[in-house]
């Protein structure tokens, strides 16, 4: 690709600061930049690269004041992520679309598979699933029997679908993820065993969700599983059987959601965090990485951490003392022996 | 489908209270019912929408006196859950099983494959594998040199299994486990650099185990890492290498085990919890979620909180201080003023 | 096999006392040590193993010093394990070794492939990958575009391997792993909405890494995310993008890292840590099982425990008084009575 400063401004209605028929070639991170390379500076911590980076242009965002000069060309935009967001696409839809069916595949005679789709070679599609317009079944994936599949959905190599789960439009789901297994459910005998409860529900994936590397996601006991509109789950998270992910919710990596809670929209969860099962979870509740969610959250908006998750701010505070236990611990027995001599 | 609630009591030894000849067609959620459906009340979480449920008919538990008066036709039973386990799995084994060999597959010469198989397409079977009367190899699972797998067994879509391991009767493993891949062990050079220690071992997987989704299960440095009878392990579960899991014993999702621990018989373990290597955990010992054991559990029948674990009780105890820490600071320095100035 | 005592001692440079005779045909465990079986004993837990064991020869550490008649016959060397580690390379090495292309698998026409290379069947190898010089790809593993896997380099079934990722020579990646998915990064929308950045970057692990069973590695979303010579990575790990692990470190199983963190040398990750984002780990760190890293660590050679992570010895100081909270906050309600009474 060869583009110019000017060029990439008017793709993401920007405002050339410096020299605006800059050639460039690459995009880089802005603490490697080379020239003729374009990168970006969003998150503040990445500052102090923007003054000696080799990069030749840097998208910016319009509210910020450099403290040094700067030698590279800017683009100044209302938000600098969301514009680098929109080049990246840009770029990714100039490349060529995996279509046609590669042989071997294995493709049951009462599947239906609409135009443009793409099928790797060893990938499976089980009787009466449904593949939409332009969907990608990548090398090696299984789709099960009576799984439908929306147009442009892109299903990566070794992903394992359940019969009878439903995925909307423009999803991805990246390798080795499993939607659709048995929820974990089992009834214990008299004498101890554990006796299964046959899952007879599925998974239902709404439309432009995003799922990430060997995650898996239960079918439901009865009823469904449902990820709704927009979520975005990160790599090996558990999403257990009859749970429901509200719209935009975005679910860091190696997090677990028990059976049956049900998470509102627009969550933000860190990385290893664990939702007892059988609650909800009110819109726009925030989790620290590592917190363990044990009771209902039913005011939006709130941020927790610890296990059991309280809030934020209360848990920073307790901690503060936690790490002074030692020397409380120690004031304490001093005072207790100089109250007892008195 | 369709019974009368007659004939469903009479599969699972219940009494109808209301309409024995009511009509059902379909099974549903207690909160999500709808006229001709069966569901279940057996959680008290739930029992409010028992007043409410447009199911048509409702196992409870003999001994669940109805607070308000109930529209649906309930099925009384010792056991409610355990009840529908069996309506279920009656349900299960009236659809059709899967047999017969896919192609293409591939099936080495020296495995020997029992009568009523399925093998389905790109499902791979290495050199004298015996795979049992009845079991199930799902498309594109992978079966290693040597590999035993038990009559009746659900292998299913993408599962790996390395040489010489062993999976009894009737057992479950979910799409994309791993069992019997290499412990984690190394061995440090004096400049630093790590030896492999080459895993010579396996697993054994006893009779009516259940496997999730995306777990790993490694295989035994000498020796084997054994999961026996009727353990039930949830998905993204980790075994380390010469592990050993007791009968009925049921680890919930994304559960690590270290090395060489040996769990007893009957225990629960909540999701995300972590238990170190080289111990012995006792018979029945329960851990919360996200509990990290650090050292041995001997007496059978404990429950556990915490990281590192500490009695249940106590943990919670203690953390009811935890919250209060920032007020117990204060008060602590507020009394010290006093007494000094005193 | 068939050795004598003599001929394992002169493989390992170690002195026998016993007899030098005595044959071994196997390997154990030295708690189920068979006679005529080869064990060893490196961790003092399993000391009093070797008093009872009935495996016929023993390999000891040379500054060991029995506390009680041994009945086997001893090797001693300078470190147990690490002779372990070699005996058992050895054996490994005496097996045959897979070579060949397997049918049905899918090689590209532009694909190269070094000389003798196992490809199993089912295998996909993308357009324009190199595969090194006895490189094994198996069964069911997916090698996208331009990938280059190095010499003598083991990918087992199922591993999933995105476009223009690098591998290694002398690397083994277990099955079901996957390499160069997509980093998790998205741009929220002024209405909430997310908008996928997409991930233009790629994975490159240098040679003699190691990666567990399903564990996960997205792809930079510029540049790289890098794993260097020697790390040593277990199942289920999350490796986000734009991470960097440093050489010789060792990650134990589940543990998660956040994206561009960069990890030093030589450090050693008990499972199921956690570490933040956009932060460095200095070489030699050390973290407890269960630790959560929230901020830089600048130090060489320290060890943490806690999440957040403080100092191992002040984690542990103060976990003491946790243990000790209800009595601590009774203690000083009844200081303050006293006091309030004077």
């Amino acid at each position: 690709m060869e583009f110019t400063a000017k060029q990439i401004a008017s793709l993401i209605q920007g405002e050339v600061e410096g020299n605006e028929n800059q050639i460039i070639r690459d995009v880089s991170k802005i603490e490697e930049g080379k020239p003729e390379t374009l990168t970006f500076l969003s998150n503040p911590k990445y500052e102090h690269h923007l003054y000696t980076t080799e990069a030749s242009v840097v998208i910016v965002n319009k509210s910020f004041v450099p403290k040094e000069k700067v030698k590279a060309t800017l683009i100044k935009v209302e938000d600098a992520y969301r514009a680098l967001a929109t080049l990246l696409q840009y770029y990714e839809s100039s490349l060529p679309k995996k279509t046609g069916i590669e042989q071997p595949s294995f493709i049951h005679e009462t599947a239906q598979l609409g135009d443009f789709v793409y099928v790797g070679a060893f990938a499976y599609i089980s009787e009466k699933a449904k593949i939409g317009k332009g969907a990608q079944i990548w090398p090696g994936a299984f789709i099960g029997e009576g799984v439908k599949i929306g147009e442009g959905t892109i299903i990566y190599s070794g992903v394992k679908i359940y019969k009878q789960c439903v995925v909307g439009k423009s999803c991805i789901i990246h390798a080795g993820a499993v939607v659709g297994s048995d929820g974990f459910g089992f009834a214990p005998d008299p004498d101890g065993n554990y006796q299964k409860i046959p899952q007879v529900g599925n998974v239902v994936i709404e439309d432009n969700v995003e799922i990430g590397a060997n995650t898996t996601i239960d079918r439901a006991t009865m009823g469904s599983t449902i990820l709704h509109e927009g979520a975005k789950i990160d790599n090996l998270v558990q999403i257990a059987h009859n749970v429901e992910i509200g719209s935009n919710t975005v679910i860091a990596a190696q997090t677990g959601i028990a059976g049956s809670t049900k998470i509102g929209e627009n969550c933000m969860f860190g990385g290893q965090t664990g939702i007892s099962g059988h609650i909800r979870i009110a819109d726009g509740t925030k989790l620290a990485a590592q917190t363990g969610v044990a009771s209902a959250i039913k005011q939006p908006g709130t941020a927790w951490m610890g296990s059991p998750a309280i809030n934020y701010l209360n848990f920073n505070k307790s901690y503060v003392i936690f790490k002074k236990l030692p020397e409380l611990y120690k004031q304490l027995q001093e005072l207790q022996n100089k109250v007892d001599k008195k």
